[in-house]
């Protein structure tokens, strides 16, 4: 895919500069590295990285790369011995590099930092695209679904912890310290765990604090903390029942099984989410395809891997399903005067239908 | 700072476009959001932080910046509604700003994203500077040290719960877990925390796996997960009595003594960084300044903040200290035949002197 992308764009080098916290540098080069490295692919499939000399063995070890080179291989440490500045140096160096492999025409993600791109192109031509890595990331091997639902048996398994402490406490931030903390131990890492109960949870993005009343929406998203892999669930738990609020949910549960019955490979995302707008609609709820501002006021899902939300997109215009892609679908309703309901799984799409890798019931009352 | 620099430079505009992932963007705007948003201060010292719609409110509430605008506000969503893709109606309208504020001239940092560089670039002149929020959080508030002390604090208390597990358990990765699970549940994250042992600890980067004999490096650097500030503490705990580990150690303790002897506004990091070789270099052990491979083999500290690696560097050539920087010292010595010794600290900067955030005995041995 990248070699097609440089020959179309009649480029010799794909690069990046990023440390492993940018999920396409560690999804390229399946190496963990905290400051940034300098990652080249080229229209032959030759891929090189280029780390400091400190990083070179464990690189040499444990990145998926096989070519490896330290700066100092490169010439690095001559020009800091020479008093060149360490940015400085490193931007000569890669010049060098490039222009030692013949590189006329390189090409940089949309979040290649300004510093080497001025610099580049004062030597070479660079275009700028959106990352490629992105888009093979949408489609997971094997390996990455089975971390994903490793990381769905995790939110399972805490998910029933919540329902058990939620006999007893009802304050959003205790909860959610404790779910958290109960993860960590496990190995995960969830942030910003949606606990939000009542009126105010009628803001999709709000996480929920203090006291819980009436239903509870539970959003958890964690990782695994080795494998890097997330995964994200969401039930609506009903404490005292409420015609309205099981009324949104009974349509929420409605608009997910049928998005879920269609989710297989050829099937378009768009499709998917005007169905879960259809269903929705037919109860007298508002979409924002209706460009209503309360009702099902976001899309149907998202891809779900390296990073908690990446493509693809579950929504207006989205492409079409492919197998091995792994996507939420997650339904929700938000009325000011009621609060928000949302129930969501997380399932890869194969070719004749989908798995849920977060199977659990859709209706969750507490049981006292 | 920003506006000398403005004017140095003969631009109008700095502008960052970052998450709060960003430790600068979120020391310029005080404003947590996950995914990228804009930010511009002019050379009159006005600043505007731009957010989707669906963030204003949160901004106007939270931000440190008074004036915010949504893309909603700057005409974004009109070009959506024309079909214009999100990315290039974002890119337009950031142009459109700029130009409606007369901008002739904006100041990037190196990290900015190249798709808006190379597109500003054809309207407005545009140049790369080291972003100068590094420099400015590199001196620190009362709040900011008092963060940074309530970090430090939770150190010794993990690193005291740490000492009592040692008792019973030598495995690297069973205790770094229950380190770091313990501190998760106070509210800090505390990533890649350094027990390492025996003879690997010769690498100052191994983290630690399996059994600990000997000695064991303990290095902990976590931040607070409400005010995100870090600390950093390092302790080298005597399981067996060795000669050589003790006499690597003493040195190092010495060393870091003499450093925090000197540390005080005006003195030279540079000359603190040459003071620790010169006491290491006394007692025969080679260091990095005579281009030895094993020894003490990295700087003597850094800033400690948003960061746990920030500004200013304590190393050859490091700047005058100011009151109100936090450094840690924590020399070292590294030998493949006998493994690494540790001693860390993190200090505050101060007219007369320096204060110690992580006090703790220098000499820890194993009370069985």
């Amino acid at each position: 895919m990248i070699q097609s992308l440089l020959s179309d764009k009649g480029a010799q080098f794909f690069i990046m500069y990023a440390s492993s916290r940018d999920p396409n540098f560690y999804y390229a080069t399946r190496f963990r590295i905290p400051d940034p490295a300098f990652y080249m692919i080229g229209d032959d499939g030759t891929e090189l990285l280029v780390v400091h000399e400190m990083e070179k063995k464990r690189a040499e070890r444990e990145s998926r790369v096989r070519e490896i080179a330290s700066l100092n291989d490169l010439g690095y440490y001559e020009k800091i011995r020479e008093g060149v500045k360490p940015k400085e140096a490193l931007v000569e160096t890669v010049i060098e590099l490039l222009k030692t492999h013949h590189a006329r025409k390189v090409l940089v993600p949309e979040e290649f930092p300004a510093f080497l791109y001025e610099r580049i192109a004062e030597h070479i031509s660079v275009e700028v695209v959106e990352n490629p890595y992105s888009d093979m990331r949408a489609v997971k091997t094997g390996k990455e679904i089975e971390h994903i639902a490793e990381t769905s048996r995790a939110i399972i398994e805490a998910f029933e912890h919540f329902l058990k402490l939620l006999r007893k406490d009802r304050d959003s931030d205790s909860l959610r310290m404790a779910v958290e903390s109960y993860l960590y131990g496990k190995g995960y890492l969830a942030e910003d765990t949606i606990i939000a109960g009542g009126k105010r949870s009628a803001d999709p993005h709000y996480i929920g604090h203090g006291e819980i009343k009436g239903h509870v929406i539970f959003d958890l998203f964690p990782k695994n903390r080795t494998t890097g892999y997330y995964s994200d669930f969401t039930r609506t738990v009903i404490i005292e029942e409420s015609q309205e609020v099981k009324e949104m949910l009974s349509t929420c549960i409605e608009a997910k099984s049928k998005a879920i019955e269609m989710v297989r490979e050829g099937v378009s995302a768009g499709d998917v989410h005007n169905a879960v707008c259809d269903v929705i609609e037919s109860y007298g709820y508002s979409t924002l395809r209706q460009k209503a501002r309360e009702g099902f006021i976001h899309s149907t899902g998202h891809g779900v891997g390296l990073e908690v939300h990446e493509k693809p997109r579950v929504y207006e215009g989205g492409d079409e399903l492919k197998a091995g892609m792994v996507i939420t679908i997650e339904p929700g309703l938000y009325y000011e005067d009621v609060g928000g309901v949302r129930v969501e799984d997380t399932v890869v799409v194969k070719k004749g239908g989908c798995e849920i890798l977060t199977k659990y019931d859709d209706w969750v009352r507490l049981v006292r």
